[in-house]
């Protein structure tokens, strides 16, 4: 273990307080008025120093950052890992930037893909609730492969990823909020990734104010994503090209390439092109008062967000309810997203049940839990899963919210029990504790890592703004 | 010279011959039955042979190329290839394939933006007209890649490209057709570029049909490119990001990474993400039979497409009013696109000057030329270019079609000079010679190149269809 590595106590660090949900179009008259997102986002940017982020929004970062390191860390046992990795050995050759997780080095922008498509990889990782966006990924792969190259401390590396994370959702906030014109297909954190990914790598790398709005621009350019890719490996690989884009965004900013200053928010930029109805402000009011970061959760269950409120209500009633094989008929009220995201029924592969809301309720019942295994191959197979689904409906109910559920089960002898989520585990509201991350950190990181190697590495991220060098998670999570 | 490079007189290569535009929602009876694109195209690439392709189409690949790779040895000289070169350089280090016009030798990938991006830096390349795609550069560039690490014959490297232009151009056209629902900001290289290109290289590696399918996934998720990169180096990132996309998603799919099989056209999928409204039809109908790539025509001046016409037409008044200070005032009625696009006056960067109507409207009339030295930094601050750019107006006549334009010059003592432009110089009715493009061959790579490096290489490329290494282009075309 390196010596800036001091034994504090991970529970030290606090956890968030909720604030108020982001409106929309509160304040149009503003939006008439000349946007300037870019440099708006370059004065928060620059104008922000990590002893001006409130602590909350410090021990956010360090938070989201363990999650990440965990996801990515554990998602590195996929197929979806070896087969991007050996895809982009094949064409790139190997570099020398570590890879979370396995023994491979890559070529920077690889290792940004490859962290990131990792970190997603079980749809394990955080979401942004408001936005759908997993904003970390991107952010956090695209700056670890800078910190290789140069030497960033713990707070530098922190700032620049609760910045890139800031830029990032307030973007998605954006594009995702009700009558921005914006098709709910596209794949938000593919979208604003990016650029929240370069502007991070920007600061990182030492920009001017201006190279920075063109990194801005440069990964606003590549915005894409579509969830089309839902249900196959190429749900990892949306927030992983984000993170190669940010990076290439900033390090052809650094090298004079130029862009205009206005892609995100001027004539067939981002916003007007994707969003026409889109209202600017949103991405600017109140930056760097209130902060996208406290929006953002950790999952305690591995897939789609939107399923989380009937995976709690299903293990609620498991717990009450004794076999699954009791089990007649299941109801689920749902909110719309969790239908519209996961409809997916009787799915026949691990990738495809990450987005079936009927597999994972039907699991949390069988099998009174909801983890990594729930998600294998064997319970997939598995009949009394099948079964269960087979036997379950959903329907939305309007007046449900994001993290609410109902669930109701029908038992052969006619009982009927009822589960009403109101704060789904994971909510803001109810949010995981640190002890709960680091306990998903040692689960996942397991897979990977000997218990002295996930004990080291889980100490080095929780102490990270103690660190001088944040690389040096990189080289720790790496198999040597 | 190797062996291979047969002295055979490029004046042979047939030129096409104009085709009937391709009509929307003429089938829309069809459009509502399954739409099946990605199948449909797999099963056009695997069932399309080098000497199934129509003549007129082989020779046109032969064009294509041949002014491809004149932009692209020509760009090399340019700063945005020196700014995006070493950025890229800074990211991933050297790797091994080469950069026509270039000395430095980049990773695959990074070589595919590279080469991508020197073939548009002075917006010099090919246009589809009917959707202004600019279709070479993101496949071309992206199979030259490829054909640095296996070798691959000349026709199997054309077929690829012919395959990949097609497939591009029929995305692009199903996208931008009027009531398609997209928007106009799209920069439609940047999102049907990279399908291309991933088609194509799928291709060269030897992809299994699934795995063909996979690649058009993974490059349509990665679909991007907004038009506010116009007038600025950006201009020629977005078909090079294209280029890059496109390799790594068939480099991802070779490796057994996976996705949707219908991201192109299935559910949240990039027609109905980003053209909810298009006609899928589109992209299948007379597949194989109509070929896109006898829609494509090559630049005879280094600017906007759109542009075109009214340069030619000032062109024609210049050679009949002697000098231009004898000009009082200047009246354009152009198509639509051309002030859509190139509504810029008075610009003050050679980027800013590619995309404005007015520049190159008072440079040709005020040079009698409009090649790259009307472009460039003196060309800009000329006194008398910017003079007549003060005495001219535009308005769009939409009586007007793409390839035409009329210019009204009234001169100092009164007499008014008319010119009516019906088909512009390297329209499809007018298309560029092979002379003609051998001509701008030489003027192009001669930036680069020594005079017998340039006869090599011109010859090589024209001959491309007789050699049994493809990848021979990019080692010649290279500087060592």
């Amino acid at each position: 273990m390196s010596e800036e590595l001091l034994p504090i106590d991970s529970t030290e660090v606090p956890v968030f307080r909720p604030r108020k949900a982001m409106t929309n179009k509160t304040n149009s008259a503003s939006s008439d008025a000349e946007p300037a997102i870019s440099s708006r986002s370059a004065e928060f940017a620059f104008g922000t120093r990590w002893d001006d982020l409130p602590k909350v929004v410090q021990s956010e970062s360090v938070r989201t950052f363990v999650n990440w390191v965990a996801c990515a860390v554990g998602g590195a046992r996929t197929a979806s890992a070896d087969a991007a990795i050996n895809g982009l050995l094949r064409m790139s050759g190997a570099g020398t930037t570590p890879v979370l997780g396995r023994r491979e080095r890559l070529q920077a922008a690889d290792a940004a893909l490859a962290n990131c498509l990792t970190s997603a990889a079980d749809t394990f990782d955080d979401t942004h609730l408001s936005t759908i966006t997993h904003p970390t990924g991107p952010v956090a792969a695209a700056i670890l492969s800078v910190a290789q190259t140069r030497q960033v401390s713990g707070q530098e590396f922190l700032r620049a990823l609760a910045i890139g994370i800031e830029i990032e959702c307030r973007i998605s906030a954006a594009i995702t909020a009700p009558g921005s014109g914006a098709s709910q297909g596209w794949y938000i954190t593919g979208v604003s990734g990016g650029i929240g990914a370069a502007a991070a790598a920007a600061l990182l790398l030492g920009a001017s104010h201006a190279e920075f709005i063109t990194a801005l621009g440069l990964a606003a350019s590549q915005a894409a994503g579509l969830r089309a890719t839902h249900g196959s490996m190429a749900v990892a690989f949306v927030p992983a090209f984000a993170a190669r884009n940010g990076l290439a965004a900033a390090q052809l900013a650094m090298a004079g390439f130029t862009c205009g200053d206005k892609v995100i928010e001027g004539r067939n930029g981002l916003l007007p092109v994707l969003a026409p109805d889109a209202d600017p402000t949103v991405i600017y009011r109140d930056l760097g008062i209130q902060f996208e970061l406290l929006g953002n959760a950790y999952k305690p269950y591995p897939c789609g967000i939107v399923i989380h409120p009937s995976i709690d209500g299903c293990l609620d009633i498991a717990r009450r309810a004794g076999s699954s094989n009791a089990i007649a008929q299941i109801e689920l009220d749902v909110h719309a997203d969790a239908l519209f995201l996961c409809w997916r029924k009787l799915p026949t592969t691990e990738l495809e049940a990450q987005v079936s809301l009927f597999h994972w309720a039907a699991a949390a019942l069988a099998r009174g839990q909801a983890g990594l295994d729930e998600g294998n191959a064997a319970a997939i197979a598995d009949p009394e899963i099948r079964r269960l689904q087979s036997v379950m409906n959903a329907k939305v109910d309007p007046a449900l919210a994001s993290g609410q559920a109902r669930v109701r089960v029908s038992l052969n002898d006619g009982t009927v029990l009822h589960s009403n989520v109101t704060q789904t585990t994971g909510s803001l509201e109810r949010p995981m504790t640190n002890e709960e991350l680091s306990a998903k950190f040692r689960l996942l990181a397991s897979h990977r890592l000997s218990d002295e190697s996930v004990d080291t590495l889980l100490q080095s991220c929780w102490l990270l703004p103690e660190s001088l060098d944040a690389g040096n998670i990189g080289r720790l999570g790496a198999l040597s």
